[in-house]
């Protein structure tokens, strides 16, 4: 907790529904909204065993994890400290300011894309057949969507970037996006299945062989995360 | 329906499961889901009159209208065109269909914020007590949310990009986000509040004097859209 | 000078060849090499009146300068002066400091950029035939050249952006290169002529038409710049 | 050759000055310019042996050049081949025509970047006294510059992105910069030394620990090369 002072952990814990005194557990059921400029985002565990995915070690899975979802953590709380200094700093440049916008920016979804993800893995790769048929409905069929989901991943192959199936909500489509890094993004879109393609996510176990992380990835699709996203947006 | 042949309103039509023929009336409600491959976009029109911005002249509103939105509207189409046929056809390596995804999820941003944007704009700049109380629960202060969403603007003088004020639904935080251009933006999150920072925005009326364009937007801005964003986000 | 301080001024002074006293006029023919944490840079002044070049009001390029030039000027005096001070914290972790050096990157190629716009603008349009014949030699036919230059600026319309007419040394090809704003640009190439497609280059003459802007530069294109340019590149 | 027809092998056999046919050896001292539409790209072998550099082993050197070098040479060949067919037809949109150009941009970057990046590798670390002052006279201190330098590589860990060391001609500068990608870059910059810090460069052999790969590029940096390409740029 070295950059973070003590008002601002305690402020931070009331935002997220959890007491700051050890032992002692919220009783709020869901957590309320934090603060713009005091949240502190805390690390959520992995939703299942590190070694417990098919076709990742737990080695890979583990470094992932720690080194860079729970790095953007510690990022994004710190770049969010030197933004509340900045903000009240009046020599500060609008332009100096935005460079630690966009770093915030960039932690943030970083923090949101590796949670999702995380979240859609560990499971058996099996689609039921309601996610199945909406997806048909919005793709053709569903292998017309796993082709396209599995092309636009195979380009990002090398570099860094995600895959995301998503609804948006502006267009009322569930479309596939590509995007470049974490500060790349659909607005106004949910997430549905989201699949990092940064090279962190497979050069340990794979190397440059980028094919076989997606076929990894496809068998160790948790799709009951994704059907329950699914079923948040509207019916086709 | 001028930029959509009859065949992809066909096939677009029996995708999403309402009738093709004409004078049949869908039961839905509400506007079922687009085909991911096959949808078309419509042009929304402007929700008031070119002439009727505070501070904003009818030429430019025109202007950004028709060349900026409506252009993203036709060139979107195009693209997804473009990607049905690259989709099919086997030669097209993954890097190079990702070139078109770049570009559909740039023309759809664009759009997407372009509606936004028309759309919380045109009214009296006044926000309601109930708004401006659930902005200050996040932000400390009405002021002090003001104060950060006009740094942001000022910051992107000269340039390109947009301010949004956003509900980031994984991190349960309302808060200001920095987008360098139509591409960039926060994952997971509901627009409340889009300014457009691209110089088409107001250069024709106020030339690089950013912050008088920054006054006539906070002077123009339409409340009402705001805050029925916000009431469909989980309150703090 | 109110964020230099003297001991800066002293040393860029010397830097960039001139001296400190007032009214003593350096003797060194050339500017000596800045250093790479003190340099400040001096707005370059227009090679040409402001009201001067055909197609493009003298309103526009005074503001051009003044605004978007000169304000790059002093954005990298300043974000250098912060990097000087953030490289001697030990307390400011490395993604915080590269946010000062994107900022960096993004003012300084702001800065060289409109340099070269400015010098290679302000002429009759008319390429000499060795130009032309240089030109012709890579791309075909000079009107090959031009057809692609005018395609890739059209491209660029309603955003940001350059087209750079370049010679890569790594891999001895004279050829155009589209980029997505300051930042974007080719490794290792020497730029020979430059279009600004950023839209305070004519939104404010010509508002959305920027086909009218390609036209108005390419008959405003100072020619002999461009070609004492190419003449420092290798021969094909 | 799949990809590139007998009239673009010889036109850029020509072009780099080699002889199409078998055996025979070109006579030309230094290779003339290339077509800008027509050039085909050969790649240029390892300077060294795979396992010949201190601290990174054979099994990553070969496999970053044979699938990311390589790999980039052969993309950038197709799409130029792909340009060359969209600037004859009529129908191609400029801003599709500019999302080929982009990926031009980026896979010539990647070209370039990787060959000047092995070019500096394989050597022994040690740069001689000239060079040591000469960085020294703009830097402060050698140390001044490997702290800076150093601190950018960290700054890019776990993502995409270089480091280099380059002289800016229109400054007349020489400083580091910061890179997000391949097709970020200082315009009018001369690269002198060139750091990979995408992830396939480390994280075979490291992992998450970027350090590490910091450490093992300074102990094999080739500083000949970097010397040499120093003697081209203007003296302090």
């Amino acid at each position: 907790m070295d950059n973070v002072d003590r008002r601002h952990f305690l402020l931070a814990a009331t935002a997220v529904g959890v007491s700051a005194t050890p032992g002692v557990v919220a009783t709020a059921a869901q957590p309320s909204a934090g603060h713009a400029f005091l949240y502190q985002h805390e690390p959520v565990p992995l939703p299942f065993k590190a070694g417990a995915v098919k076709g990742l070690s737990e080695k890979l899975i583990q470094s992932h994890w720690e080194n860079n979802y729970v790095g953007s953590v510690k990022a994004l709380n710190i770049v969010r400290s030197r933004l509340q200094q900045a903000l009240t700093d009046a020599n500060t440049p609008a332009y100096v300011y935005n460079g630690l916008k966009r770093e915030q920016l960039l932690r943030t979804s970083s923090v949101v894309l590796h949670e999702l993800y995380f979240a859609n893995l560990g499971g058996d790769g099996l689609a039921d057949a309601s996610v199945r048929s909406r997806i048909a409905a919005s793709f053709g069929s569903f292998d017309a969507w796993e082709s396209e989901f599995r092309k636009i991943a195979q380009g990002l192959g090398g570099g860094s970037g995600w895959v995301v199936l998503g609804y948006n909500t502006q267009l009322n489509v569930l479309e596939n996006y590509w995007m470049a890094d974490h500060a790349t993004g659909p607005v106004g879109t949910t997430p549905v299945l989201v699949l990092d393609m940064y090279e962190h996510s497979y050069q340990m176990d794979y190397g440059a062989a980028v094919a076989k992380y997606i076929d990894a990835f496809f068998t160790g699709i948790r799709w009951e995360t994704a059907a329950q996203r699914l079923a948040l947006t509207r019916q086709g």
